[in-house]
């Protein structure tokens, strides 16, 4: 029987991980490009600087917002990635797609800080968040599928690993109804979503979402 | 006897792989530089900002092109290094060739993407993919040239790889040569093998070149 | 008992390497596009192509002090994660906050360099640094209050790590004062320690520091 | 007795290999940056386009040579650190030197590239490349003085790692004389050095250098 190659490519982890760290680096770090240094024309004094950095305090926000976001994702996918024991092309192409869907979240952040009023630019930016949920999800699908992952792992991480994602896809679509009422109740309703994730507070509720 | 510094140099196919990674990852973002914020200027509503989107979109076709061109070749350099025991220097240079002609490719679909109409840049294009097709079919027949394969690799990897990479070739070609009717024709074609790459149908006919 | 996503969430200690490093990498070459190639026009012999180069001098400074910063830190973490014997999610959160102020890095330098002699650029940089050192000590403490660190790590590992930051900090926080008498001042003392940080002199004294 | 800092820092080869892995694609990557597609404004016909893209000839060559030159460097490092059993901070800084200067090789080679017929031009160039070489020769005098080379290293790995540093730095100083002739005279001499380096005839006297 002839090896057929799309048995034999994408079965290396490691290299997705690597390929998806330095993606996620670079895409972390995309944002710091529009933190410019103020043009030393105009500038004569100390308050004059202080207003020229006051005035990017918008894309330091942004800046921030995106790292948090890009967090969140890495996070997601690294936590499933530990529990497969190998890799198939398929599921590598899953991930690129998620990857394409991670690079755009930089382009998706500065639009909605520019356009915060616009529902468009919101819608947008939610958008982006769910193309990256539904891969995530079919990454992981996939993978309970084609029995990719390892023999020891818990039982019911997959139903936590879904959980997950659900959980949180409901709170940004839920955020993004919100801009029925105005924009900036979606963005701050977000925002506070996002830093419950990171920050994890110990609220027994919360905590087990 | 001297040590000679070329039979030493360029063992690790870890560091390979990292490199290749990190490089891959750079180019994969690379075209989302392109995709620009509007300016806030001369955008009074949801149905400007939706217009000047909609200007967006053959750059974000063409990120997801290239990502997906992109994403074939990370996939077949991928699985030619997991079937090798061991680099050595000419391995090495040869995938560097290869890197070099990857880290082009940003370019030659953003030049197609700008004169779609223009046969030579579809043939830049193809060019740039015929040269990553060659460099990669080097570095596997150099590998089995030099003894660099896994002793327990299946017999017939060696023909599943080339062929892979000939029968690609050899889509890209036709497609090519279809710009003696119109370079849309052969852009279609092109795009419609990549997705068949990366989706892998599973028609058997298909699915086994 | 159903299993918490946070408690399976970002294990990899491999993966918070291979994203901080990519992370850095790119930080540390960010400088280097501000070093831009003097334009062809109006440069017609060498000493002109000589003053051109001048010119640049103080960017190249800046990226040589930007690299000196950013080695520093780099293995301050890395000092830190090769005593740790698994990480967890709050810990890569702890890290995924150092690296967001470690990316701000170059745009703080950049605005030193631009305005030296203005105490709130000089501000801008010592308050860059203090996050990040407050960003580390808080991974170090977490990472021992969580029992993540290696059982065959030296029992003063732990203090020898804490007390680097503190020393280092209040070497920054006394050259941040001196701007009181002149930036200047700040700087060239600012410099001076990071130099002895990377050359690690032999005085006994500092040495043990 | 306390644990120095100093003793305790920097002892990961695989994250000094990552670091550098990154900044190298990187690198490799930046001068793609400069190859810009042309303004569609003012190509009406395929000769048009033809020779907009002999225009961009030069920054390709440019790309190619950067491409080599980075390459060389990057298995010259490589080459070294797989003979180490482990690293240590001073060994760490030393490469991050060296890092720094494979850094400002893309604008050594735009610089060269631009100002071709300019001594000063190629004396940079030369300048970059003998701190290279000066960098590299320390990492390992440092590694072998510091005995953190490993055990089962060929007994003469140390006599090559230097001859080549030598052998290839007296070809660039030679090259970089010729410019006393003509700076052509000097590229061409320097890009038929290091094509030698990558292409490795099998000319006995050459390959044993």
């Amino acid at each position: 029987m002839k090896t057929a190659y799309n048995r034999i490519a994408g079965q290396s982890l490691e290299r997705l991980s690597a390929l998806s760290d330095g993606l996620f680096a670079f895409a972390m770090t995309l944002l710091v490009l529009d933190i410019r240094v103020p043009p030393i024309e105009g500038i004569h004094s100390e308050s004059d600087l202080w207003r020229a950095l006051l005035g990017l305090a918008p894309r330091v926000g942004m800046y921030l917002m995106s790292f948090l976001t890009l967090g969140i994702f890495w996070l997601g996918q690294q936590t499933q990635i530990q529990f497969l024991a190998r890799g198939d092309r398929n599921l590598a192409w899953l991930h690129v797609a998620f990857l394409a869907a991670i690079a755009l979240l930089p382009f998706s952040t500065a639009l909605l800080a520019e356009f915060m009023a616009f529902r468009l630019a919101l819608l947008v930016y939610w958008f982006n968040i769910l193309i990256i949920g539904v891969a995530l999800y079919f990454t992981w699908s996939y993978a309970v599928a084609a029995g990719l992952v390892k023999e020891d792992a818990p039982a019911d991480v997959s139903a936590a690993v879904k959980r997950r994602i659900f959980i949180g896809q409901a709170f940004y679509a839920f955020g993004a109804l919100l801009c029925v009422v105005s924009t900036y109740a979606s963005i701050v309703f977000i925002m506070l979503v996002q830093v419950n994730y990171a920050v994890a507070p110990r609220f027994r509720l919360l905590y087990k979402l």
